[in-house]
């Protein structure tokens, strides 16, 4: 007999209708999970906008107050898609009621707040989840087990990079992901830190950083409502642009290798390219999100007449993580899958009680790398990066 | 008050599973649609498997005789997903019924039934869908609005090829795809047809084409069980190949087009090259499905100095058919989501009264331009392609 | 002690200057060559402006009459780079005299016309170079090697297409190359033939062929005075355009192998796309000169989670023909340099008095190719190609 | 009535090579140059090396002390195409003898000495070349064209990377570039200093620098004998690395520019991967060495549903700096022909009596962010770049 569970969504745009939908299409397309997530309640404080969404993907209840749903005996999942200066205070009462918890990323906007999140769950017990969704791309998965079957060799360098374009023109306005004292940090902690993340998955942790961060346009005029991070339209007056607009990094990372990393908003052309590169002693391997199931391969160790950069196509069941539950080899898949790859992943791990990839303390330690940025960058020197447990 | 209609499905594998998170997918990404599909039979003889799949994808009931399903007064909708030796007795039993009818391309496998279908479509005046799913890619949508504004110019080529090699090796079983009796052609009838279909909508029709067809293997392993097109695995024996591995194609298309197309399954390293290039006087374009949001588009009327093919990233809400309705820009939709928009085209086209883009009238063209083409391989010499109306 | 072999060349445009810095650099970069060519006399009927590229390359004399040169004493080598409507006359006259002759392609305007160059070549003995240059492309060469080697395993399809835009503007006017007195045919004989021969030279002989042909531009500006393919500027009145703007082409290849060949003046965006697809059982490659350093591969043996198109880049001295004369790995070499890899190749051969690839029987080969292309396109039916011997 | 310059160089192997034939073949190119050289002595330590490569190239004389071809009378120009640790001395006795100069990069091993050279040829009013050859590759002098016009919009990031991978064999040997005492610095200095040369090239001065270096492997076989960098084979004995494998810079441009190097030759797969991308308002580009052709531009003022990356293959005579003296659209040009077009700059520069683009003054700047990066990789702090004049 399967095994459900109640989930709670918090959050309801841009965030919540992809988890939205990873909770609707996950038990779909892969029907042997062991746990089946019932959508049982979806939170936010506009109840119009919320019982929208909810009709819309299928969630039996909405609630504008998280507290009440947190405390809630019938649930046993929260999932928090709300902005990041939410996410310590919900994921904590969650975790002390005892509920199982996802956080999108990045894990807090202070790395206080995520080492409090951390030690939250830690007492309660719970499994956690920190969404890095980036880290169930097949193509990424490949190149995870690439590196752990030791085909690239020694690791020399990881050079990210995490490129958009979408504040390039200064009339668009100063949205919530703009403001410090709810999105924490600019393109950083929204885009940077899952490059930074993904370093940490394939290559290692980052040891000592040193970086510069850059604010292009300092102000913007203000929203007249809010509508997310895409989609809002400017009222009147101006204000000031808080956060990062770019930021450069080179970091030394574990064993020996070099890694660099940039964000910015501003790459005009770039719409969501999350690239790395690793260079190995014997493969190398690069990756872009925009072509997402596609991963760059050099075989350092073929005849070498005939070495050249492959682009695999990561789309061939049994052969590609995840894609035996989708369509035959070269029939891509799309940005939402990975949410409901990081959801099955989640729910396997409830099953088997272990924490899955990427849980909150791995949440929070992207979330020290960050830190370490942010203050180099305030400093003008070299910071080590704390190394959480 | 919205409207609903009852859906019925007739198929439950590869394009059964397609066409079932459509239904399931398309109302709540498309909350506005004006007719909501009801989710109710679907149709298959193997009682197990289509509960198997009902269950997933949230069919209210599963049956496993088409004829009684077609009669049903709660039915509206009949969309056929089996092979193409089905498509014509259910789609007329369907038709005489007055339900509305999608099928899967080729709307046939002879000419003669394709035939009786529109016509039996037209007596019944109800709305039809020959689902030829890429013309709803985003990419392949701004080929069409850039060409009808005229932006490339005078068309002069249109060079179409869609390649895969699933079968390139000898030992892959006999399953239904390549045997005549089912799948009527080969690589022409399943993905030359295609290609076909975006030149007659993107470009025009062609009137006289040249052709030759080839079978690289005669024989093939009898599969111990036909579970679709991909992961059958071998019984005993051998059994022959009667269909098409490969196909190549000159036509004359309308509007002074020379135009190629080429399909095969034999092209090993595509997996699923849906790809064609289109050359006019003032611009030109180029696609590939294994990049699906994407649209290769050289402006020849920029100065001379900064000329050159510019990949569009076909992801900007807005600018880009469907895809306000999807992600952010950069963030890729996939394969199924093809068949969501083929939906949505269908539920507005009942809604309006008008048959939607590809009716049965237009699949059966396609249909009668492959027709030409098996009879110039076979006479060796240029046929003409019969015009239908 | 070094042998040298004087050398007249014949034409001084385009095909004359490329020629001329082939003799030019071939001793250069090629010092070890056991003949060494010196660079005797330029001819060309405009005497000033032969004397100008004369000067500029460092020919010692020049001459405005071609019979005069080919019966000299001193001359070794006839190098015909001349229009295609001049070649059989000069290499039947050379061939007579005892001269070993370079031809430019095609051999020759005809195939009747080609097949007297052959035997007037067999007859007098000589060392004979249809300079199909793409042969000596280093990617090209490890395409040969490949197929050779059996990597790429049996060879299914060939799929060509030579693809150029100059004459997109229906303002461009009549150069030679539009003449059919002249030019002997259009795309086809002019860049089609190029792919053609790609074909023979990597994977078998055309035997069949169904082809069409099309000029979308019929009448164009007369040019005030002929300056070569390009640049070119109308002089008064209209003229006739007398060849194919593009041809198509399907044709049965010995081996079983299934062949397509594209070639236009159309396809605006492409510049000199000579372009081939070859597709195997065991591994398929793809080329484009734009592109000319790199080769694509498909390595089908690979483990099938990492099987991919790889880039080859061409530019490893020791791996790849020619280059370890030229620069280190990743330092790309040009169009010109497949000209002096001709020449290196022809003075080797006259060095071992040994045919080099692509001798005048060869390039007659293709001609007969042409041939019944062009034939089929008149006849509307298939035509069988002529084996020459 | 043309003049002519008698010119020596000095270095016959790599670096040597590119020299003499950019002499060879300048005046056969560019036939309208209004200052021809001529190819007096070829300088070297190894006479009979020297002998051999003066004979392949044509130089009239050889000599093997440098201090006696500096003196002669007839010689106007020394072009110094030896290891760094050579050019001051040269340069500085050459500018004394009244010579004008062309040294290859980097000007000199540290910035003291590049300091001197600047003060020296200043002193004698000669005409200086120091030749970052990139600077005349036709797409990035686009680059330049389309920056200069203001169609890229107001800059805000370069980021820069030349990656190699020649040396990630641990066995490959302690060639002379290697060697602190010869080459000065490793990585950064011998390809690291290209990108840098570029971005002031192109976008401005770099201000502040913050770095880290890094010697992968800090043991070599010793080479038998140094053949010039690729090429040696080992000796006995190991011997230190002592300069960089690798390095990463932050850096502060003028004008707002946030800018970021890597330099390394241990990219596996990267064979000469000179690569940038520049990111402004209104439009953005990107490059790479090993498809030296074509240059990436994105046009952010296209209408929004077509702006897409675009390959500008700058092959076009007439758009393209250089190119009118080569080959028809889309027919490549290679590496050696930046060094022609050096060249060819260099003698405009004589004749005008100007200094060219990448004089002295401009090579020691570019030797001074050299100087600060080692100097913060060093120090682990940022450094300012001294401003020379």
């Amino acid at each position: 007999m399967t095994k459900t569970v109640n989930v709670a969504l918090i959050g309801y745009k841009f965030m919540g209708r992809a988890h939205s939908n990873a909770f609707r299409q996950a038990p779909v397309f892969f029907p042997e999970l062991p746990v089946k997530p019932v959508m049982k309640v979806l939170v936010g404080r506009n109840r119009d906008a919320v019982k929208a969404v909810a009709d819309q993907f299928g969630w039996e209840e909405i609630a504008t107050d998280w507290h009440e749903v947190v405390e809630r005996d019938d649930i046993d999942v929260i999932d928090i898609a709300s902005p990041g200066n939410t996410h310590a205070e919900i994921a904590i009462a969650a975790a002390k009621a005892g509920k199982h918890v996802i956080s999108e990323k990045p894990l807090a906007n202070s790395l206080e707040e995520a080492k409090a999140m951390v030690q939250a769950a830690k007492e309660a017990g719970i499994i956690t989840l920190c969404n890095y969704n980036y880290r169930r791309v097949p193509a990424i998965r490949l190149a995870k087990k690439l590196i752990e079957a030791g085909v690239l060799g020694e690791i020399r360098h990881y050079r990210g990079a995490y490129l958009q374009d979408w504040i390039v023109d200064p009339e668009f306005p100063l949205v919530w992901r703009l403001r410090k004292e709810v999105a924490g940090a600019g393109a950083l902690g929204d885009i940077g830190s899952h490059n930074i993340d993904l370093c940490r998955y394939l290559v290692g942790e980052p040891v000592r950083v040193t970086a510069m961060t850059r604010t292009f346009i300092k102000q913007r005029p203000l929203p007249a409502e809010d509508m997310g991070a895409w989609g809002s339209s400017a009222g009147g007056g101006m204000g000031e642009v808080t956060v990062d607009d770019a930021a450069a990094i080179i970091a030394e990372v574990e064993n020996g290798v070099m890694a660099t990393f940039e964000a910015t908003r501003f790459a005009l052309g770039r719409r969501n390219y999350n690239h790395f590169e690793i260079y190995g002693s014997k493969g190398s391997i690069a990756f872009n999100f925009e072509r997402m199931n596609e991963l760059e391969y050099f075989d350092g160790t073929q005849p070498t007449d005939r070495q050249g950069w492959s682009v695999i196509q990561c789309t061939n069941a049994g052969d590609h993580d995840f894609i035996d539950h989708w369509w035959p080899p070269g029939h891509p898949i799309g940005y939402e899958h990975t949410f409901i790859h990081a959801i099955v992943d989640f729910l396997y791990a409830l099953d088997k009680g272990e924490q899955p990839d990427s849980d909150f303390l791995s949440g929070a330690q992207t979330d020290a790398v960050v830190d370490a940025v942010l203050k180099s960058a305030e400093a003008g020197q070299w910071v080590e990066v704390e190394r959480l447990s």
